[in-house]
């Protein structure tokens, strides 16, 4: 059997823990799996006194992270710090130059400067992976990678926050506003220290340009995501989207168009039959579609100690097996830099409109879709005692444009009682 | 660049012309993705003069599987052949022993003589890759075998076989016999030549026994599998279990248990409103279980050129990139020899009885179940003019056994007028 791999872990949160915690229950097997034994040698976290859910003291314990990541006695740094700059970056370029692999679960560092590092790897000859970058214990980077090598992959899409779905699954369930199961969220611990990374559609948007890199062989581009959090999806709107046949979901997309790389992730409605439309709390769903294999649909639970550090151990077993592949698939220099697009592709649209209570209200309405080229596929009004009744409208395909335009126009017609409320519905 | 992987590819059916396809349309993003160029450079199948939807004269042709799999310029012999024995298992150990690494979609071969062929493998100092032998497109061997590598995998299950699922889904959608829709598919195309491989559920066999090895580190046993097929499934069974909330699916299930090594395939009633209940036509999906990343869910074309082809493809780039793993993900030495269990795991089942009109029928029915220890936990009687009524039970959880000795006993106490029927109903 080969020499032993010898990693060095910087964080001991949920998922370092993790990690160590299956490195020792299942030290054989990984061994036997791996072809060789894979040991931990040092660690490094905020507080070394701090109490925890493994036994690391037969660990060297180091403070700096940067020290750790350069030991002689560490062939792989494991990064589980996180945020897009700081110490978790400083490490991992520290541990790149002095000839180290790096395995990382930091989405933002990778969304952010990941053209950066994998150039970075490329010079040094060093490998950078990142299987729970993305949608925890879910392989999706690996299948992307790898098991779709053969395809031209034609679109991505997920949804690849679990706290934003607990927390649209649960107002659901629960007839709660959107600030009530927020708050609910917070004290049960699911949100970031900056909560806007999860609500505000940051956290799954890192994820999506890291598969677009991947898919479409571009440079990960963050900025390139239109990018819409939950914040406005109402307990309304999820109660007549549900009547409608529909559930609201924070789902991202990406695909390449005549245009450019629209990379998108917004609340949407989806078929409340289809996988998406049924997924439930915490769990993530990506959908990855190739020319050849058509669409491979990848569930699992996208967050927590276990699966994430499944993911990371994932890579583990894959550097000590002696796999070496670039960063992103490909080599960065043959990356595109992708041009940019809004997302251009038509869809039906769901409108939710407060309509007042004047003859030929309704007709105004239908008179400013049909002028913008919007056709009504199905429409729903709603018993109202006094002021303004809600009005439902699903429309056939029609380009985001002409949605954008018909809301502008809306207002003006003097029959309109409050910001309209459009949300894309996407086949799935 | 390095130098190109040459290929010798027989078989030229369906999949071996989808991947020959790929390599012709797709040749310099394979080159990129896998660092150097992948090249045909002989081909076989059993007639040259044939007709095919891909241009096959740039490569030498070659009569023999095995003169294609020993040939100089080849350097990984992909067998797309089929069959447990003959051309295929000569050829593939031919290519072994001339030092060719070998990537084959034959599912049969494996689940057949898989631990010899890793054991030649591994004296050889070759690779068997395989991914296009179980689902189709969807990275199953990938996943178990590299993603969850830090996991004790717990249950590995699923639909796997398509074309039983299409005659399922299609009998409840047109409301036909069994018999119908067999000539249906049959008139398709979708049978194997034999097709007792698919309706009497050997093929979707084969898939389990192979996932059964690489899941829980056992010598590859189809023999240790309990099969029934779908050949008893009734139109009325289909009715009745929608009726009751449920699905049929033919679902293969893998577990060890202290009994050992459990391997399942057989009709199962599924919640209708679960992943694998909602699974339509030709569709497959696989289930993996480990104790750190919970349950993992793939879904995905199992068949056809486009996603078997990928699958393949998805070994060639593996193999350009220069990854070498163990066939069966570990030594094959190391992999243990399985003890065979029948399924004992407790669940609910569903009965359905034909109950003679006479009074008390149904308290003896009862009175051998609870005699039996099986408590019911839903019962439905339909209207009946003449003959005997209809009678659907759900158990509540039951053991195999307990199951077994009831329907042994139910036709003695002179109310039944048929055959009880009896399926499982699994929980996922």
């Amino acid at each position: 059997m080969s020499a032993p791999l010898r990693l060095g872990i910087a964080g001991l949160g949920t998922v370092g823990i993790g990690v160590v915690k299956i490195m020792q229950n299942h030290a054989d097997l990984l061994a036997m799996r791996a072809g060789r034994p894979v040991t931990i040698t040092a660690v490094s976290a905020r507080d070394q006194m701090k109490n925890r859910d493994a036994d690391i003291s037969a660990y060297a314990w180091v403070d700096d992270p940067v020290d750790l990541a350069t030991r002689d006695d560490v062939d792989v740094y494991v990064e589980l710090i996180g945020g897009d700059n700081g110490p978790a970056r400083a490490s991992i370029e520290a541990a790149l130059r002095a000839g180290k692999d790096v395995i990382t679960a930091n989405k933002a560092l990778l969304a952010m400067h990941g053209h950066q590092l994998a150039e970075m790897a490329e010079e040094t000859g060093r490998l950078i992976r990142f299987e729970a970058a993305v949608a925890g214990g879910i392989p999706v980077i690996k299948t992307l990678t790898e098991s779709l090598a053969g395809n031209a992959i034609t679109r991505v899409m997920g949804v690849m926050n679990g706290t934003c779905n607990y927390i649209l699954t649960r107002m659901e369930s629960a007839g709660l506003p959107y600030e009530d199961v927020f708050e609910e969220a917070r004290k049960l611990g699911y949100l970031e220290a900056d909560p806007t990374l999860d609500v505000g559609g940051i956290d799954a948007s890192h994820k999506l340009a890291i598969l677009a890199s991947i898919g479409f062989g571009t440079r990960v581009s963050f900025e390139g995501v239109e990018i819409e959090g939950i914040e406005r999806v109402s307990i309304d709107d999820i109660r007549r989207a549900r009547d409608m046949g529909y559930r609201i979901k924070l789902l991202g997309i990406a695909q390449i168009t005549a245009r450019g790389l629209e990379q998108r992730m917004s609340p949407c409605l989806v078929p409340a039959d289809s996988p998406l439309g049924q997924l439930e709390g915490g769990t993530n769903m990506v959908v990855l579609e190739g020319d050849s294999v058509g669409q491979i649909v990848l569930r699992g639970a996208g967050a927590g100690e276990g699966p994430t550090a499944s993911a990371v151990l994932s890579d583990i077993v894959e550097i000590a097996r002696g796999v070496r592949l670039p960063v992103f698939g490909q080599p960065a220099a043959s990356l595109r830099t992708p041009t940019s697009a809004r997302t251009a592709v038509p869809a039906a649209y769901y409108l939710r409109l407060s309509l007042l209570d004047k003859p030929g209200a309704l007709a105004k309405v239908a008179s400013v879709l049909g002028d913008a080229g919007i056709s009504i596929h199905r429409m729903r009004q709603y018993d109202h005692e006094d002021g303004p009744a809600p009005v439902l409208i699903v429309t056939h395909k029609t380009t985001p444009e002409a949605i954008d335009h018909a809301i502008e126009i809306l207002p003006r017609t003097g029959v309109i009682a409050a910001e309209p409320v459009e949300l894309r519905i996407e086949e799935v």
